[in-house]
């Protein structure tokens, strides 16, 4: 018998009319699956925000400048953001991973400088990256996992920072999920129509010359952040240590792909919290073969739609746990 | 300004792209609506699950007998039902009202044994209830709304027990949302084929009737449920006193139409948590005017699907008072 099965069998013999808790009880499903046991945990549990800056930036692609990824990284260690906010709430406790911004001055306990650069070379120019930095950028976000499961967390929520990011999301999702550019681009945090032709043009461009590289690894590389990169680091790692991973929306799909993209088995750790408002983000769900629970047209990233989907698993968990069988109620 | 603009216009202030937290945004307004301020709690909250058993069982319009109430009750107060356990995570105390079940040797500090009566009269017969008896639920409801008031709760998640609700709930929605009772019959907690035709020949017939009635008040009470009339009146007083209601399914749906027939500035306490499974409830929300938050295909009732929504509230509240205004991040 699967997990699944013995989840969904447990779940069936409970004092309730089958099936009656919904998408619930898929969740529940779901979690159990990805900790390979039937009474999964929903916590301890951490929020964990990647962070980085790209060159591509200077093309144009967006409507804000690099500062603000250092600022919103400020508010977020000052617990001031909307994924601080909301972290609290949902009872994780959040660390901030930089993988590679120009932010100057940062400190704080829940802020690691892990930094692989200072930002991320201009995708539109050249490749974002070199080899040795794509396996530094992998090898922050192990470290991040593997941190998370030494102070004993089950649950990681994986958010991002990082403005002109949805740019090389955009990039990999028409590398990895293989759709045209044009389906995979949205307006990120603020666009205008001049700003988005440039955006699909850059991406365009950039995807066909990552397209022509033999090897994977490289073409991965040459359209990706570090901030990305990293998320899949963390997920891979988080999956061979039995974590379950809570995906948020386009940026951390991504990452996901580019997991997936490494090995496939990773997958088996993730859940996916939501399907944002961005366009590209339905097209990466599809090809990373994962159910969104909430569709709340949310594209803020921080991880905030992965922090509204924690209390439901707690919920999920509970459920497995503290809930009698119809056995005990009818004394049969 | 209503409070919704001035709400918009706080969120719109806050440190993010506006509007990117999609629908957390409508569930702030909402909340913040239901309690005249943009600063609205959603602590402390309580369940309160009414209950009562229903005459019209004993045509066989589903498939548990009357005990199942009482064995389920008995389950709440022990904790171990799936609505006490979602409360435990939600943060919410449990209160379980007894309208008017055939309960025996219940007892315990949740349980409050205001029965109207033992049992409704079988509506297929002739009334389910008189009037001072639909009054007397009505009452039972404001009890509870105003127990609840008096010990601080800001928010207040209502659910229901009891084997048969479906039918008198369906009866409800035919007569108060004006639809043909075939479109709100549903399976309740289970049901075969032949349970099916009975409870729809049962509802035609018991709604033709209701609708003769001339005096409104009368014909609710013809077709209505202890528990159901007891919701109606929990929610009027709840809205009396500017408490947040945040509503299950479709048996509270109906609990509803009942609160919004007798007086329709109810509606503007409550809160739609989720759309059910169970075919009639889409129409009972488009008739309040309520759009849903939640679309996960729960049908157990108990309140467990308002449960679900509790820690969305909280991110919706934590989100008007603890995130930064883009003013104070860019110094403008």
């Amino acid at each position: 018998m699967t997990i699944a099965e013995a989840t969904r069998a447990r779940l069936d013999s409970l004092a309730k009319p089958p099936g009656s808790l919904g998408r619930l009880e898929r969740l529940a499903i779901r979690l159990a699956e990805t900790q390979g046991r039937v009474d999964p945990s929903a916590a301890p549990r951490r929020l964990i925000v990647f962070a980085g800056d790209h060159g591509v930036v200077a093309e144009g692609v967006g409507l804000w400048p690099d500062s603000v990824t250092t600022a919103m990284m400020r508010l977020m260690l000052e617990g001031r953001a909307g994924s601080a906010a909301l972290a609290r709430g949902a009872g994780a406790e959040m660390v901030l991973v930089d993988a590679g911004s120009k932010a100057e001055g940062l400190s704080g306990e829940a802020y690691r400088d892990w930094r692989v650069a200072r930002g991320t070379a201009n995708l539109a120019q050249g490749p974002a990256m070199s080899a040795p930095e794509f396996e530094a950028a992998l090898a922050v976000g192990a470290r991040a996992a593997a941190e998370a499961d030494a102070a004993g967390v089950r649950v990681l929520a994986l958010g991002e920072m990082g403005i002109g990011n949805t740019t090389p999301a955009a990039c990999l999702a028409a590398l990895l999920a293989r759709v045209e550019p044009a389906r995979v681009i949205g307006p990120g945090a603020g666009a205008t129509a001049e700003s988005l032709a440039r955006k699909q043009a850059v991406v365009t461009e950039a995807v066909a010359r990552a397209r022509a590289l033999k090897d994977p690894r490289t073409a991965i590389a040459a359209v990706a952040g570090f901030e990305i990169a990293a998320i899949a680091g963390c997920i891979a790692e988080a999956a061979r240590r039995g974590l379950t991973v809570v995906l948020d929306g386009f940026i951390v799909g991504a990452g996901a792909l580019v997991a997936q993209a490494l090995d496939p088995a990773a997958m088996e750790a993730c859940i996916a919290a939501h399907r944002s408002a961005e366009p590209g983000h339905a097209l990466v769900l599809e090809r990373l073969g994962l159910e969104p629970f909430l569709d709340w047209e949310m594209r803020l990233g921080e991880g905030t739609g992965a922090l509204l989907l924690l209390p439901m698993l707690d919920a999920a968990g509970s459920l497995l746990r503290d809930v009698a069988t119809l056995a005990e109620v009818t004394g049969g």
